[in-house]
Order: structure tokens, then sequence, then C-alpha cells
């Protein structure tokens, strides 16, 4: 364990790391370099070697990182070697292609309940798991011990769904509504805005 | 006009105030601080005014921003004003969400064509636009001088489609397929990998 706080950029980027570590373990790859890694996640070697060096010793030099082991490690790393259980809340559109999305169990988050508040949906099945009434949110956070939550609802219900969710023991959100959310110190929130993204973008045409 | 390249984490925060901004007029408000706007964003009152000053001058000391005018000057400096054409490639059901998503064509940027290889979706329309086969994506692109493209195929064609999109003049990717793409200097591309997101928030669990 890093004695300094590791900066959340730093992160941030394990995550990249890892999603290609994957993918070259489906390619039947074993070991990589630092500089083979970084092309692949464009990021430089150099970064890719200090970001790792805040948890300690990785591959020897030269010999590159052994990629089973080097996954291994960012997953302890970043707790996620057990599965988790997670609330979607919103079955709108976007709710109903996240609900079927395979890629979240694949990495351990199981999504175990989802909610709405719209009365012709609740109790209809989507992707195998029954839709809830949006008023069993904060029951059926804390009877799961739900740390995790998913916010698809619209920019209005947004907040008030984020402070039921952190009163009932939420302590991470990914959230779709375009808006910024206030939560309590130790409540991460990760925003998921396609339009910044693109505005983003656009500055450098 | 900056005369200094402006970070990208600064440009980045652009569309986060105007996200705030536009709610602010929603609700009938005309002035804020830096401070207000900070606590709406959770940015620090300094950091906003720092990034602002990239730009030049707005407001005067004192008596905060005009939030019309700010709106208007950073979708100048983004380059918003005007809407874009927008290609989405992949129309499965995340593709079916975004080109159901209200908030892009809101924003400006118009959905105008919409690709996929499955025969048995070519043909049929999707919030009133016919699904063209992923064949005829590089003249689509040209013909309708696209430049920003929307990436929700599967993690094996994501980087073919990519290149696709560039050979015919695409210079901005948003990309929802977990996999980091590889394109030419002058292209920018944003990664929307909801998994990622979780993975890096478990690290403060």
């Amino acid at each position: 364990m890093p004695t300094n706080p590791v900066p959340d950029i730093v992160i941030g980027r394990l995550p990249i790391y890892l999603r290609a570590l994957a993918h070259l373990l489906a390619q039947n790859k074993h070991v990589i370099s630092s500089e083979e890694l970084g092309q692949r996640v464009n990021i430089s070697a150099a970064q890719i070697r200090k970001d790792l060096s805040y948890f300690g010793e990785f591959g020897k030099q030269g010999s590159g990182y052994n990629i089973a082991a080097l996954q291994a490690e960012l997953c302890r790393i970043l707790k996620i070697e057990k599965e988790r259980p997670v609330v979607l809340i919103g079955v709108g559109d976007l709710g109903h292609a996240l609900a079927y999305y395979g890629g979240f169990a694949k990495e351990g988050f199981r999504i175990v309940a989802l909610l709405d508040n719209d009365p012709a949906k609740i109790g209809t099945e989507v992707n195998g798991i029954a839709i809830k009434d949006a008023g069993q949110l904060e029951t059926t956070i804390k009877e799961k011990n739900i740390q995790t939550a998913i916010i698809a609802v619209s920019v209005d219900a947004a907040q008030s769904v984020a402070d039921v969710c952190v009163r009932a023991g939420v302590k991470a959100i990914l959230n779709y509504a375009s808006i910024t959310l206030s939560v309590p110190e130790g409540v991460r929130v990760q925003y998921i805005d396609p339009v910044a993204y693109l505005q983003r973008m656009m500055y450098y045409l």
C-alpha cells in the first residue's frame, strides 16, 4: 500500500491499463513492456512506470510485465476482485440499455436492483430483473447492502435520487444525468455526459 | 483568443460550466458569482476564475458574471454555436438509446446518419432515421461533410470503424467501445467506459 495518497488521475488510469491487459490476455500474450503497453493505451511508457511505482515493484527491469500478475495486482489495488452489487435507478431508454449491458457483470458489477417511478414500468422485468417502485430505493439499498449506484433518471430527479442513495449507504455513484450532484465527503461521483465530451472536442476542430 | 495553448483539462471544464449556466438560466437567474458557480459544479471559485482568465475578462470584479453573456462566450470559445452533423455507428441497445437521446440535438449535435452491419436492422428506422449499411460509412461521412462520429459498435469492430471515419474526414470521435483507439494526430477521441469509471471509484471504498 502506498504511504502517500495516490493522485486521483493515476487511479483513473489503472482501469485503462486493466482494459488493455484483458485484451492482451485474450490474444494469448503473457508479457508486455511498458513501451508496448503505452502504445496500446496512448500513454507514455514513462508515465505508466511512474503510475505503477506508487504501488511498489512490478516486473523486472528490461523483462517487461507479466500480464496476468499485473492484472491481478491492479484488481487488488482497485478492490475489484470480488463481485459488487449495483442498483440502477431510472429505466428509460438509457437505463434499459444499461440493464442489458453485459460489460458490468463481466467485470464484477452485478446490477441486482432496478427502480423507476413510472407505474407502467414497475413490476415489469428487464433482463430478468423486476423493476421496483422508486419509493423502495432506500430499503432496497439497505437490504442488499449496496454501495454502488447508477443514476439514469432525468436532470430534475437526479439530486433527490442521489440524496436517498447516500442516506441509505451508497458510496459510489455513476451519474448519467447532466447535472453536477452535491454529495457529502466520502461519497464519490463519476459523470457520464456525452454532450460535455462532444463539446470539449469541438474546441479543437 | 488565448496566445498560449490552453490546457486540455481547462477545456474539459468549460462544458461543465456551460451545463450549470443553462440550469441557472432555466431557473431565471441572470448573474452569478464565481463562488456560487463553484458550489454548483464542485470546483473552487479560484479555479473557475483562473480557467476563464485564459480567454480574457469576464464580468467585473465583485459584480459576478452575467450568465447569458458568459454562456454565449463559452459557446463561442468551444465553437458550438452552430449545429453540427453527427454520425452514429452501431445501433445495438446502446446505439438505440443514443439515437433517441434528446440531449444531443438540444445542444447542437444532430445525428444525421445511423449505420449498422446487421442485415436485419439495415433499412429500419430509429427515431425517424433509416439505418444504413455500415459499408456506406465512408461515402455517408463525405456526402454529409461530417466531422463528428459516435462509435457504439463492439470492441472487435471499433478500430476498423474508427479507421474508416478518420479516412473520410472525421476529426472528433466519441467512443463507447471499451478499447483505446489508435488515431492520427489531429483527431480527438473521448471515451465513455462506465466500467472504467466504476472501477476507479472502488479504490476509495
